[in-house]
């Protein structure tokens, strides 16, 4: 078995001693006679799995107190869904901050239920870069102000939280999520799906705050409702279980390795080193965002030539460097360097590019 | 390590060929240099696990080609929120057949944006029994009938679908899809959480008429339309990948041992099994469901003093057989006996249940 570096914008690498451990405890979870995918999700053993991923999670993000800490299904999307519905009251204005596709997406998810209104959008510049914060359109009376901290697609990373006064930011974390330190107290809500940098796929966090769950919103199912998975303890029905138990591991994973104070460390390194090659290539790799909002997760980047585009997976892949194809969207490259990602990782992919360019430039 | 008789009603226990198979797999899938969990949902490993899935339930189910089938999250509980949205129009009814405690949940969900009418409703009876088709007061222009086929707690299992003229029925097969053939041509839908005869837990699994997804109904986001799930064939956003590879597994698994048919002669004789030691007690143990309608699938039964709950239980972990206790909403016992229960695990209940009498009885 050759366990190659991943560079998957999400499913994602995961941390090889997580694998390894769900590996050891898949036909039986510490003596209990099953796996931990087949016992109840109410009995004492995954009860015990859930409550320790929430104090886990809690310490390795700083949770603040007053914050729910919500464990559902449904991906990042579902949840853009379901914000206005509990959050904004019938004909009361979303604001949305557009910097990428998935911005975009959480404004479509939205306008059924609440009136969407895109208070900045960088589409007409190509997503290369955030509209200053003096350009927003904000509603006075919004429910909330969403953005995207972390443009999977696009390389758009926000590097402060924007200040909207005292109108709840919601902010979609999915590819960021735990890869520095966050004041969670600035947000109303930050919700990630756990496919990038939490770990598994089929697991959606939501961090909230009391205040916003206490909202009336508009009549919705119990099942679409934030308040009643608090209540239950994300136990509303059924969870998914394994999910929320690998998710578990890579929290613990994170934590032994220093938490995000390390991997922010880490990750500041492992960007700079694919963007020093980028930069350096004289115009053989191209990254087109706006330095200051360069993404630290995802270094979409293009090479001069398209036609060369094909050899380059191809060689990258014999070398041990596999899911570097960009979005659909966008074509090109991409390399997604998340927390699991290692540093050799990313120092083996910016040797190969710098070989590539001397073979091929 | 000693794997235990697990009769968990879901989480429940999974084929142990299949949890083999995924542990060899899971540092690396096939080759691929990652985890299957690592890997891009539109990277050709997952497409080819997730086409392989649909292709084998669709020959597990005989699913006829004019059904759509729908990988998805968020349970069924999830669905049945959605089932009005989609198919019906605003205000317009929507009848439910109760006949326990998930067929009330799925009522609830409904209510918000369905004129949801109870047509028959089994709890003034305690949920022994299934009301008679006859005594159904179903609305001549409902958008469908909505019934759940087994009660995963309270043991009531319909034995027949019924009839209900040109209404589609959509039925909640949770607890015993692929338990027994099923003519799925009689359904508009049918739905199931993975988690019990499927597989893993994270998936839900629903089968809809290419008719029922034409539907109008109400004003919905994106990602709560099943049609935009059925033209993007489940990856309308990131799907549960690794789920869906579990599922994928056990869909081989029960080929494998036969299909449908052979599972629904294993399912009847497990079942007669229990209800044989039940009935031929005495009234030491006692299950209070109407004998044409009880659960093939799970069996709730009450020990004649509920002082020797406690100790029942313990005796069984320690003969190695677990997750017995009932329902918290029904006390007791309950012996989940899917598709994955080996004959042999009932038999060793049954002998327990034989054992126990004798030494308390």
């Amino acid at each position: 078995m050759t366990r190659a570096y991943n560079f998957s914008a999400g499913p994602a690498t995961l941390p090889e001693p997580v694998l390894q451990q769900a590996r050891e405890e898949l036909l039986e979870w510490h003596g209990a006679g099953a796996s931990i995918v087949e016992l109840s999700h109410r009995g004492p053993e995954f009860m015990q799995v859930a409550a320790e991923a929430e104090s886990d999670l809690r310490k390795l993000l700083s949770v603040p107190d007053d914050y729910a800490v919500l464990f559902l299904q449904g991906g990042a999307t579902t949840q853009q869904a379901l914000f206005a519905l509990n959050f904004a009251k019938a004909g009361q204005p979303v604001d949305y901050v557009v910097t990428g596709h998935w911005g975009k997406t959480a404004v479509k998810q939205a306008e059924p239920w609440g009136k969407a209104n895109v208070a900045a959008d960088a589409e007409p510049g190509g997503f290369h870069d955030i509209p200053a914060r003096s350009q927003w359109r904000l509603s006075p009376d919004a429910a909330y102000v969403h953005y995207t901290a972390n443009e999977t697609i696009h390389g758009v990373e926000f590097r402060d939280i924007p200040d909207v006064g005292a109108v709840p930011l919601v902010a979609d974390f999915s590819s960021s999520i735990a890869s520095e330190p966050l004041d969670i107290s600035k947000f109303g809500v930050i919700y990630a799906g756990a496919q990038k940098n939490l770990g598994p796929v089929g697991l959606t966090v939501l961090i909230v705050r009391a205040e916003l769950l206490a909202r009336t919103g508009q009549p919705r199912p119990p099942i679409l409702d934030y308040r009643a998975h608090a209540e239950h303890e994300s136990m509303l029905n059924t969870p998914p279980t394994f999910n929320w138990y690998l998710a578990g591991l890579v929290f613990k994973w994170m934590l032994a390795e220093g938490g995000v104070d390390a991997f922010a460390k880490l990750n500041a390194t492992k960007a700079a080193m694919l963007y020093e090659v980028i930069d350096g290539s004289g115009g053989f790799y191209r990254n087109e965002v706006a330095k200051p909002v360069r993404s630290r997760m995802n270094v979409p980047f293009f090479l001069h030539d398209p036609a060369l585009d094909a050899d380059f997976l191809v060689e990258a892949k014999a070398a041990g460097l596999i899911s570097l194809k960009g979005h659909r969207a966008l074509g090109g490259m991409r390399a997604s360097i998340y927390n699991a990602m290692p540093v050799e990782g990313v120092r083996a992919l910016a040797t190969f590019m710098r070989d590539f360019q001397k073979r091929r430039g």
